[in-house]
């Protein structure tokens, strides 16, 4: 076997606590190297038979560079003592090909002395165990940008065109959002994330200027009381969008800044690198990306700390906010995400907090700052497949293999899969407007668990380029809204919250086809099985194996046929 | 090239800074199978070729499964994009074969869009980056459990053997220890570590009943005080061991618990798992190792917390104290550790914390928790190879490279590498005996980086098994000291200061044989180069090109024969 391909340490990425002793173990190793992989563990200090046992590990994922394997053991014991056991993917049932492995790099055909293992002193611990807020938990997501959303009263002219500045305003309120709650709740939505509703001078409101007042383009706190109130006696919950890596330059501690230069109180709020404050030009600060327009803020300062916090539990006390969205998260430290996460937590204990950031990572989601992440990775993956078909059905399979292999197993359950969003060009535009290409996108994300995220007006057929063109005004106009996508994306809903095997359950690849670009897989869990079908490609392509089943889809029998770009829920 | 071989996330294992706007990117791969790196870099907001540049990485270490590279890279920019190259090492120069690699799991023969690359914020992140105490790199350790240091006056006659039980009390004390000084020095010390020396009932007091007081049976505040201010005036530093994972059932929240019940105030101090609390038999509360006379510390809980940090900068700010050792520290949490830091850090910038963990791990030394551990990987390599010959001179290597592989750059150098504790047996002991042995064992400790840690009396030759046998008094009568093995010590030490190659420069292995045993390496640095070799193995070798350079441990010319069982450190 390929010894320098095991990623295995003992930490919380690899081992961890996900309920009262409950230990999650995971190990990955080169793909197709192993048949089996069995974890061995026992009582660090009670090393005798009776606390030794042998467990085998399931494959949670293959990625074609790595397998990835987990067992979950219930252990009351001070410290767990873990070893693993290969079997080799060419041994014999008579002749098992046995390696061991613990403590790093130690690899050997016999164990004869156990202090080379791991410790896991994970149960102790309960402080760090792994919890997310159940609710989330496949939970749909739907953004909304609040400007161009909904209007009060009738949209202006103006409104299916979006600005070319962030000055320009369309009208959208929180009135109008709350106007439309019936829609959301119609389309299956479980949960709404507004982008900034704060004061700010610019139309996306991502420079905020004043953290405890909504800016007054999108209405009132009572505005605000009302849209969170009615979700949630609908059943939806409300997501903030909480800008901390850097304020508006008319934030009042900048402005302070900018105003008595070094003798400020605020020096130490933001990074002045020289003296007076540049208001024009080339920033002498930092800032958000070099952009004048956005100072950064150092949130490693002690005031600034309690700034926030008091920012981000006041809405939650006051409005009964269910979480945070974290804008330009990975640049801020982790030491404040830690303590950030600590103050919402104690707060409201199922509050969701979701950190924005483009590449995957799993240093931030360990389970002690971030819950889950805007997943780009998935839209990569579903734009590079779907819209431009520039990667293979292997490599587009691998891609979400890999997600799921590096995830903490609870993670993996509330990731934000999205196919565009406001700062992306929508992905019918990525698609060249191809309306099948969207429709597939939608299934995707559907049929894959995780917290599924709508950028609002992809469900009717909204297209737009790059960011401003992508944050056009929500089509309201029937005749313009594509009543057939609305449709295909309820009825996907639907299936979705009606077999949870399909959020919580396993899932097997049967066909990954790259001539054909036909992926077939089942999703499966104690009750139910279904067989999915995903056809990315050109042609009729016969799955007769199928034939029979129910497209939940359709309600109709399948016969076998699969169309060309087409997707089928069999059960 | 094996892709399932590479190791690089983008956490602060991989890729943090060391100092201002300076980033150090590690990555490492299967050893052999690739010839150079290179580290691709770019402004993530300015993506031109006015701001790329390409530099190629360092091998710091080839651990026989993988080879580790490294890069330190001056930026001044908000954000890193990155990403590698590979030269594989089947490539002539006419036709170089690439392999571009970024964001995890792509790899590419091209590069055409830079969005699937690494992104690293830390420049931004000052209050992340990786310090360690500057004094502390290469310093020379001393251990010293003070029952069996150095008593008031002459030893008792019972000095030389070990009391079998914990409550077997020597007589050593703290102004023992001080009357030492000088001795100590003379070895080469730069740091006197103590095993604990607050009140408990115990002799070895790893059961701290009160942490605000001195035990009696060694002294009192004014002997400690004149202990560390003698030591500080002879340029020694000072550490404490602090044992906050469990205390006496005799400390005072305990004994409220064993009072009180449930309505003790302290209840949520320990782990109770019912009540009454059981003084006698099988403990109904969590402790240490199942052990009654240790229940375990809630670390997690505030009040503890706050106790316990309290404790910490007590003798800091009192005594001047210059760090502490944290006993069991792996079984605490990782959210204590870090706040736990601050508060020491805050109080004195430099102290040092030294985490005990029986493991390499690098999650508890990633720049926010402990700075250094006891590094007993060090002493498995050297009793597996120098006292038990149970591995080979390439995986005696091997071990050594994979602990300098996954180490951050700076902890390297002030890992405690250590042959013995008060928890071992003695490396003599475990060695037959075999003084020989012990010589080859010490040499490696002092020429290798890091903080080499004598464990009291090895110097002099002390023996003894497994605890409590490795406690024995200290040999202070000359006419049982090994007085050669003293002048051994001396003179390594003496080395290890006058040659900074050896602590902080680059190392080179020329000779690895395993059929001989005999290993030479390079320890270089701008100034010199030394030439090192251990023979572990019979009979005499030679090693001609080395012919005619002085052993500095001798003073003599190097005649090219390699004795059987011998160190040589040639310029």
């Amino acid at each position: 076997m390929e010894k320098s391909s095991v990623h295995h340490i003992m930490n919380n990425e690899y081992c961890y606590a996900i309920d009262k002793d409950k230990i999650l173990i995971k190990i990955s190793l080169k793909a197709g190297d192993v048949k089996h992989v069995y974890l061995h563990y026992l009582d660090k200090y009670i090393r005798d038979k009776n606390t030794h046992k042998k467990l085998k590990m399931t494959k949670v994922a293959s990625d074609g560079l790595l397998d990835y394997y987990e067992a979950t053991i219930n252990v009351h014991m001070l410290c767990v003592r873990y070893y693993f056991e290969f079997i080799s993917a060419n041994s014999s049932s008579n002749s098992h090909i046995h390696d061991f492995y613990g403590n790093n790099r130690f690899f050997s055909k016999e164990i004869t002395d156990l202090s080379y293992m791991y410790d896991c002193p994970q149960p102790v611990k309960e402080e760090e165990m792994y919890i997310i807020p159940e609710w989330a938990k496949g939970a749909v997501v739907y953004e909304i940008f609040p400007d161009r959303f909904a209007p009060n009263g009738t949209p202006n002219k103006k409104w299916y065109k979006a600005p070319m500045t962030s000055h320009g305003m369309l009208g959208g309120t929180l009135k109008g959002i709350t106007s439309k709650l019936n829609y959301i709740k119609d389309l299956g939505v479980d949960v709404i994330y507004m982008t900034p509703i704060f004061k700010s001078n610019s139309n996306h409101k991502y420079d905020t200027l004043d953290y405890f007042d909504i800016d007054p383009d999108f209405g009132t706190k009572d505005d605000l009381h009302e849209l969170i109130d009615s979700a949630h006696a609908m059943g939806m919950k409300v997501i903030l969008d909480g800008v901390f890596n850097h304020t508006s330059p008319d934030f009042f501690a900048f402005k302070d800044l900018i105003e008595n230069g070094e003798n400020s109180k605020f020096k130490d709020w933001y990074y002045p690198e020289s003296f007076p404050i540049k208001t024009t030009g080339k920033p002498n600060f930092l800032t958000f990306a070099y952009y004048g327009g956005m100072p950064k803020l150092n949130c490693a300062n002690k005031e600034v700390r309690d700034y926030v916090f008091n920012v981000v539990t006041y809405w939650i006390n006051e409005f009964n906010i269910d979480g945070w969205r974290l804008d330009a998260a990975d640049e801020v430290g982790h030491d404040f995400w830690k303590q950030l996460r600590k103050v919402v937590k104690q707060t409201k204990s199922d509050a969701l907090l979701t950190g924005e950031i483009w590449h995957f990572t799993s240093s931030y989601i360990s389970g002690d700052e971030w819950d889950t992440i805007m997943n780009y990775n998935f839209r990569t993956a579903v734009v590079d497949y779907i819209a431009t078909h520039s990667i293979s059905a292997t490599d587009f399979v691998h891609e979400f293999e890999y997600t799921r292999g590096v995830s903490h197993a609870k993670t993996h359950q509330i990731l934000w899969n999205l196919i565009d969003s406001h700062d992306t060009g929508r992905f019918l535009h990525c698609a060249d407007e191809n309306k099948t290409a969207l429709k597939l996108a939608a299934a995707l994300q559907m049929i894959t668990p995780g917290m599924p995220m709508i950028y609002y007006g992809d469900e009717v057929g909204m297209t737009g380029g790059n960011d401003p063109d992508c944050r056009r005004g929500m089509l309201w106009d029937e005749e313009k809204q594509d009543l057939d996508m609305l449709k295909w994306y309820k009825t996907l809903i639907q299936i979705r919250k009606s077999h949870p095997c399909i959020i919580e359950g396993g899932r097997t690849y049967l066909t990954v086809e790259n001539d054909t670009d036909l992926i077939i897989f089942k999703a499966f869990d104690e009750k139910e099985e279904l067989y999915i079908i995903l056809h990315n490609g050109e042609n009729t392509v016969s799955v007769n194996s199928l034939k029979g089943k129910t497209n939940l889809l359709t309600n109709e029998t399948f016969d076998g046929n699969v169309n060309d770009y087409s997707v089928y829920i069999l059960k």
